[in-house]
C-alpha cells in the first residue's frame, strides 16, 4: 500500500457526460449540458465530495459528425468556458475551475488576461488546459481554409504559453502600493514589459491586470503524441490523459516522469490523470446492467459509425442481432481492431451492442460497486499507473451523486482521498508549487535566502 | 413637461470612477476598480436603485501615457468583461450588463460565443459595446506594429456586426426539442450554417450555443465620428455619447435619430445616453466642495498634461497658482481651446485648479442637490438633449450611494423613472423589441400574420 499518496480527482464536465446516450436515460436531466442551475448544483457537489477541480474541456465548433449522428447529440449547446466558470466561482469557494483555450484560435494576450481574471474572481482557482484543437472544422470558423499542420500547431503552442506566463509575470506581487498621501498607486519599478517578439508572436504587454493569485493557473494538457508529451514534461503540471489499460497508463506515467528530472522539474509536480467512466451499483450486476441500458439508448448511426472507425470496415452491413463475424484486414490500427474483437468476445456482444458500447464511451471504465471501483482506483495510484483520475460520469445527475455519495466515502475511508481541502487554491490542493515571478523573485526568494 | 418619457440609466464603471483622483478621496476603496467584493455591492446599490445597466468600458492595453502619470492610475489593473460580468450576474437579477468588445483584435464567432453565453447565464441581461479601439498601442500587443486606420475599422466593425449577428440566428428558437424517446436531441431543420464570406471575414458557423435570450444582446456603441454615427443609426440601440453641454446633446440626438427613419428603424429603438459626471451634496455648495477636494487629489503631472494638451502649449511653465494667462494662436482645435479658457474664466480657477479640472474629469457635469440634478436631467430629456444617461461616479462606495439614495428617489417622484424594473431582460427594461431571426422568423411572426 503506498503510505501517504492521494488519488487527486478532476470531473470531466463538458460535456457533462461523454455519453451520447446520457441524455436519454431515465431521470436524466436532458439539458443538463446547458442549464446553468444544473450546472450550479453538479458543481456544488463534486465540492462537497471534494473533487480537485471542475474540467471544461472545449470546441470551437458544432462536432465534426454527419447530421443523422450530430442531431443526437447533447453538446451542440455550450456555455463558453470562461463565462461559465466565472459564474460557478460565485457558487463554490474551493473547487478548481479548469478551462481550456486553443493555442490555435485566440491570442496570447486575450488568453493571458481572461485566466488572471479568472483567477482573480475565483481566489486562485483557475487551471488552464492547454489545446492545440484538432478538429479541422474550427479552422473554418476562423478565416483558415487549412487547418495548421500538426508540428506547426505544436511550435505555435510552446511559444503561446512561454507569452502567456511572461505576461502573468508583468507585475510583482507587490507592485500595488496604492498611497494614496502621494497619490502613487503602483511601484514602477515593479512592473515588467514583456516586449516579446517571436516567430509566431510580437507582444509588448504588459498585462492589464495584477498577477494571478496562484502566480499562474495550473497548466494543463492532454497531448499523448512526442511533442505533446515533451511539452507536457516542458511546461505541464497535470496532464489529462486517455489509456485503455492499466498497462497503457504505468507506461505512459513512467515515459513522461521520467522525462522530468532532466527538465530540472520534480516528479511529483506534474499529476497525470486518466479520464475513467465509472458506474457506481450496489452490486456488479446492477452496475452492469446501468451501462448496458445506457449502451441501449445510443442511437444506431451514432454507434455504427464509430464501430465501422473502429474495425475499418462498413459495419452496417453487419447483422445487428448477431455475433460480431470474422473482419478482414484492413487499414485500420491493428491494435484497435483487435481490441474490439477480443472486447466482443469477453462480453458475448452482438454486433449492435458492441456498436452501442462503442458509440457511447469505449474508454477506461470501471464499473463495480464502490468497493470495486475503490480497489482499481487504488491499483493504478499504487501501482504508478496515475496520480488520480478525470471522472467521467455516466448519467447527470444520478451518475454523479452515486459518485459522491458511494465512491468518495470509501476512497475517504480507506485513506487515499482528503475528507478536507488541503489549501484554498487549486494550486495547494493538487500539491503544485507557486511559481516564481521570473522578473521579480519576490519576497520567497529573498525570505529563504536570509534565513 | 414629458408625457410618459423616462430616463434610461447606465451606470459607466470601468473604471468605477473616471475621476484619476477618486481612489484618494477620503472614505473611498482604494482598490474599487479591482476588487471583486467591492464590485459586487456597487452591483447591487445599481440595482436597488433600478439601473438599466452596469456598463463596462475596455481598454486591450494599459492606458497612453508617461510613467510618471500612469503610476497614479487606479485603472491599471481591471478584470476582464467577460469574466468579471458573469460573476455579477450571480450577484444580481435585473440589472443589464453590458461588456465592450473590439472589432478590431478579436474573432466574430469568440464574440458571439461569449455574449451569448453571457445572455443565458444572465437570463437575458447581456449588452455589446461595440468599439473599433482606438488607442495605438493595443496592436502592439496583438502583434501588428500598425494600427488600422480609422475607415478600415469601421468598414471591419460593419462586417463583423453582421457576422456575429447572423452566427446569433443559427438556432431558431424551437430548435432543441430533445425528445428522449426518439433520441432526437435538435430538428435539423431549425438549424442554420451562416456560411458568410467577406472581405475580411470567413466564417462558417453554426455557432454551438443556442439563441441568446433576448434573440441578440442589446447592441452599444460610442461612436462620434461621421462613420461612427452612421454605424450607430445602422446597428446601434443604445449610443453611449460624450457631450459638453445641452446644445451639443440636442444637435447629435437630432442628427442621429434622424437617420433611422430612412433606415426603416423607429426613432424609440435607439436610445442616446450621454456620460455625465454626477456629484451630489446636500446643498449645492456642498456639491461643489466635494468636487474641489476631488479635483485637488489629481495628481500634478496628470493635470498639467490634460491642460497641455486643450491649450495646444506646455502649460507647465505657467505659475500654477495664478490665473491663465493669455495663451497664444496654436495648433489645438480652437474651440477646445476657447471652451477651456471660459471654464477657466467662470470658475475663477488657479491655472492648477484648471489643471486638476481637467486632468480629473472635464466632461458634461451635474453638479448640486438632488433637486437641481434632477432638474438638469429632467431638461435634457424634454428638450429632446438624450434619452438619460451613463452615469459616472466621483467616488466610491459614497458618489454612488448619494446617487442611489438621493437623486433615484427624487427622479422617481417627478415620474420619470422606473421604480420597478418593467421586464425581466436588458432589452425590455429599455423598451427595445426582440430581433426576429433573419433564419427562422419564427413563432412571432407567424403569430401576427395568423392575426
Amino acid at each position: 500500500m503506498s503510505s501517504n499518496r492521494q488519488l487527486k480527482l478532476g470531473a470531466f464536465m463538458r460535456p457533462v457526460s461523454i455519453h451520447t446516450g446520457a441524455w436519454r436515460y431515465p431521470g436524466a436531466f436532458a439539458d443538463a449540458n446547458f442549464n446553468f442551475a444544473h450546472l450550479r448544483r453538479f458543481a456544488q457537489t463534486l465540492e462537497r465530495a471534494r473533487f480537485d477541480a471542475f474540467f471544461m474541456a472545449d470546441h470551437l465548433a458544432v462536432l465534426n459528425m454527419p447530421m443523422e449522428a450530430l442531431q443526437r447529440s447533447h453538446t451542440v449547446s455550450s456555455f463558453e468556458p470562461f463565462t461559465l466558470l466565472s459564474a460557478l466561482s460565485q457558487a463554490t469557494e474551493r473547487i478548481g475551475l479548469v478551462a481550456t483555450a486553443s493555442t490555435t484560435f485566440d491570442e496570447p494576450f486575450h488568453v493571458a488576461r481572461r485566466f488572471a481574471s479568472l483567477d482573480h474572481l475565483s481566489n486562485g482557482r483557475a487551471g488552464w488546459n492547454i489545446v492545440t484543437t484538432s478538429n479541422p472544422d474550427a479552422a473554418l470558423n476562423f478565416g483558415l481554409e487549412h487547418h495548421m499542420a500538426h508540428d506547426e500547431r505544436y511550435a505555435r503552442a510552446r511559444e503561446f504559453h512561454d507569452v502567456v506566463t511572461g505576461l502573468w509575470d508583468s507585475w510583482a506581487d507587490d507592485a500595488f502600493v496604492r498611497d494614496a498621501a502621494s497619490g502613487r498607486y503602483f511601484d514602477p519599478a515593479r512592473l515588467h514589459t514583456l516586449a516579446h517578439k517571436g516567430p509566431y508572436f510580437s507582444v509588448r504587454g504588459p498585462l492589464h491586470i495584477a498577477r494571478p493569485v496562484q502566480g499562474w493557473p495550473v497548466i494543463v494538457q492532454a497531448g499523448a503524441s512526442e511533442p505533446g508529451r515533451q511539452l507536457a514534461a516542458e511546461t505541464a503540471e497535470v496532464i489529462f490523459a486517455a489509456h485503455g489499460t492499466l498497462d497503457e497508463g504505468r507506461s505512459f506515467y513512467a515515459d513522461v516522469k521520467g522525462r522530468l528530472a532532466a527538465l530540472g522539474r520534480e516528479r511529483d509536480h506534474l499529476k497525470i490523470l486518466p479520464a475513467a467512466f465509472v458506474v457506481v451499483g450496489d452490486t456488479v450486476e446492477e452496475a452492469r446492467a446501468i451501462r448496458a441500458r445506457l449502451d441501449s439508448l445510443v442511437h444506431w448511426e451514432s454507434a455504427i459509425a464509430s464501430l465501422s472507425i473502429s474495425l475499418g470496415v462498413d459495419a452496417s452491413k453487419f447483422d445487428p442481432d448477431r455475433p460480431l463475424p470474422a473482419v478482414p484486414d484492413t487499414n485500420a490500427s491493428k491494435s484497435s481492431q483487435q481490441r474490439v474483437i477480443a472486447l466482443a468476445e469477453r462480453e458475448g456482444f452482438t454486433v449492435r451492442q458492441l456498436a452501442q458500447r462503442l458509440g457511447g464511451y469505449g474508454g477506461l471504465a470501471f464499473v463495480g460497486t464502490a468497493q470495486t471501483i475503490a480497489d482499481e482506483m487504488q491499483e493504478w495510484l499504487d501501482s504508478e499507473g496515475s496520480d488520480g483520475f478525470n471522472i467521467m460520469f455516466p448519467w447527470l445527475p444520478g451518475g454523479l451523486d452515486a459518485f459522491a455519495d458511494k465512491v468518495v466515502p470509501e476512497l475517504q475511508r480507506r485513506g487515499i482521498f482528503r475528507r478536507e481541502y488541503e489549501g484554498a487554491t487549486l494550486r495547494e490542493n493538487l500539491g503544485l508549487p507557486r511559481p516564481a515571478n521570473r522578473y521579480f523573485p519576490g519576497p520567497t526568494a529573498s525570505g529563504s535566502a536570509a534565513a
